[in-house]
Formats: structure tokens, sequence, C-alpha cells
């Protein structure tokens, strides 16, 4: 069984949407642990192989860690048969690693630079910015209802997550804004919820203890 | 047959290095196009697909476009048959998808931050530094000779090639330059230089007409 390393209310969170969602939350040990926040609460946790402890990070059963968030739910889909992405040489699958590789490699960047109000040119050059951003998830939404088309992928989930986190960063644009409600609406968010609240209990547990 | 939208001496070029590996570079129209390069030379090139002019972009025959490096090169390869990645299921599977989430979502901005001398609270939060980046690829280069072991793969190609063009941002570490070594005397250096004169040389003619 692939061992989770998770944090609640954070990058890892999605995974467990992820999981809920094709009900192989059981199928996976999922190790709660701390993490360095971005007001400088919580700690590198010891008990995370992550090489620079963080989350979420995957050790599969033959032990290979696994890192970055689209990579992780990119494996736990194929591990599980992909029911939320499209097999090799079928149709959306270069759409799918486009949207998979343009989360990590464009959206992050451009949103972290964003939320920073981090303005310099070398951002701007390889990046581009939030205009940009927004054009390019409009294009997707619109083609819609999920940005494969008819059915809701793993690509949804994982870049429409940050603007559930952080939805002051979510561009003005209803297509966009309609998109995130429908990929939110397909998430049990009550169950997702109460296990984030489950997790960060035992985690204010230990550190109190 | 998929379209590669390319421009000499870019990020595009590791995609002509792949296809010349396997082989398949005359199964791949390969259109060159110009874009804005970093002194500032170069135009946004009206032929180039790409959202934001940027290089490399695959059309592929039922017209989708897939934009970032790591999602253009896995594509080709799944496209070829995988000679040059793990099928799913297959050991070094999630190895080889965590190494190209990697790619774009780590290396590329801490390498670009690193060119740029920027230096603030939100990139080595988000994406920590080179003594980080230093120390996972020195891991990866230790295993060897390989990042997925004993087979050379798109994952080498991909992560390899920013320091063939910036060679000055290369950890000190033999570990890594040897690794980068292995991986580039598996490429047709010279063939490469060939291709990307006469692309040059192209272009050139063409801004000159």
């Amino acid at each position: 069984m692939p061992t989770l390393y998770y944090s609640p209310h954070t990058r890892s969170s999605r995974v467990i949407a992820q999981l809920m969602l094709i009900g192989k939350l059981d199928q996976v040990e999922v190790v709660t642990v701390d993490v360095v926040r971005h007001d400088g609460s919580g700690r590198h946790d010891p008990s995370n192989p992550h090489p620079e402890g963080k989350v979420p990070y995957l050790v599969t059963d033959d032990g290979t860690g696994i890192r970055e968030s689209a990579a992780i739910m990119m494996y736990l889909d194929e591990l599980f048969g992909q029911p939320l992405s499209p097999a090799i040489g079928a149709p959306g699958r270069g759409a799918y690693l486009s949207w998979m590789a343009y989360s990590g490699g464009v959206l992050e960047p451009v949103l972290v630079a964003a939320f920073a109000g981090l303005d310099h040119p070398a951002i701007i050059e390889t990046f581009r910015g939030m205009g940009e951003l927004s054009a390019v998830l409009e294009q997707g939404a619109q083609k819609g209802p999920f940005l494969l088309g008819a059915e809701l992928s793993v690509a949804d989930i994982l870049l429409a997550s940050p603007f559930q986190w952080a939805p002051h960063l979510l561009p003005d644009s209803p297509a966009i804004k309609a998109w995130v409600d429908r990929v939110d609406s397909r998430l049990d968010g009550a169950a997702i919820a109460a296990y984030e609240a489950s997790a960060m209990a035992q985690l204010t547990a230990q550190e109190t203890a």
C-alpha cells in the first residue's frame, strides 16, 4: 500500500479530494505530518521523508518517493486504473498532459508571484502573468464543462484547487468561476472538511502533548 | 503527423534532441518560428499558435495544442511507443512522473530566479533554492547512471538540458556534472548543432527578406 504524507489545508489536500472521489482513500496509508506554513507556524516534521519537508509526498510499495502534486495525482490515478484520466493514445491524452504540466510549470509560479506581490521581469518573461493565466483558463473552462470536455479529470481537481484556498486570486471571469464551481460540486466538500478538521486536531494534540 | 513549433537555441531544442535520439524527427512536422529572446531580439511570431508565442508547442493530428516541454516530450514518447519512458505500472514509472513534474515545477523556477539574481521569500518558501536543487539532482545522479537507473529516459534529456545552455548554473557537484556529461554523450551533439544552425540561418533570412 502506498503511503501519502499529508498535512491539512495544504497542497496535499487535493490528493485527499481525488482519493475520496474515486473511493480509494482506504487503499492508501495517509500519514499526517506537520509543515512550515505561510504564517511561520508549524515545523519541518522529521517523520516526513520529503527532501524539503513539504507535502504531498508519496512513497510507493517499492520505496520510490514521488514529489509534486501533478506527479502524485497522475501516479495514483494510474495505480487505480485511470478512472480520472485518458489512457495513453486515447482522445484527450495530449490535453491532459498539457494541463498537468501547466499546473506546476505556469499556474503555480504565476499565482505565487501574484500572491506575494512580486513583479519581476524574469518572472513575467518566463511564466507571464495573471492576464495570460486568466486567458488560458478561460479558454479551457469555456470548452467545458471540464478541461478535457465532458468528463471531470485529475486536471480539474489539480488546477481548480488553488482557487478553493485563495479565492481572491480567482480571475474575474464568469466562465472560470463557473468551472471552479462545477469542480467543487463534484467533490464531497463536507467530507473533505471533516477529514481536514480531524487531521488538524490530531496535529494540534501532538504539538501540545 | 503532429506539428512541432520550434525555435533554435530555446527550450524547444530538447524536443529536437529527443526526436533525433529515437529516430522520429521525420515523423513530426517541425515549423521554425521566431520568439522574443532574453536580449530583446526576435518577436512574437504570428505563425506560432502558442497562446503566449512561446516554444515548444505541439499540435496533434486532432488539433489539440500541447504546451510545456514536459508534456510535449511525454506525449511524443507515448506516441512512438515509449522508447524512452516506463510504461504505466512498470518499475520506474513513479520516479519518471516525479522527475518530469519536478522539472517545470521546481527546477525551472529555481534556475530562473538564480539566473535573474532574484532572491525573494515567496520564491524560496515555495520552490526552495539552488542548494536544495543541487541536493536533489545529486541524489538522482548518484543512483545513476541515469535518473531512472540503467536506462536513459526522457527525464534525463529534459532535466540536463538547462545546464547545456547555462553551464554556469550547473551546481558544483562532480556527480551532477558526470550525469550531464553522460546524457550529452548519448545525444548527437553535432547533428543537433547543425540542425539549429540551419534553422537559425532560415530565421535570419526571413527577417532580412
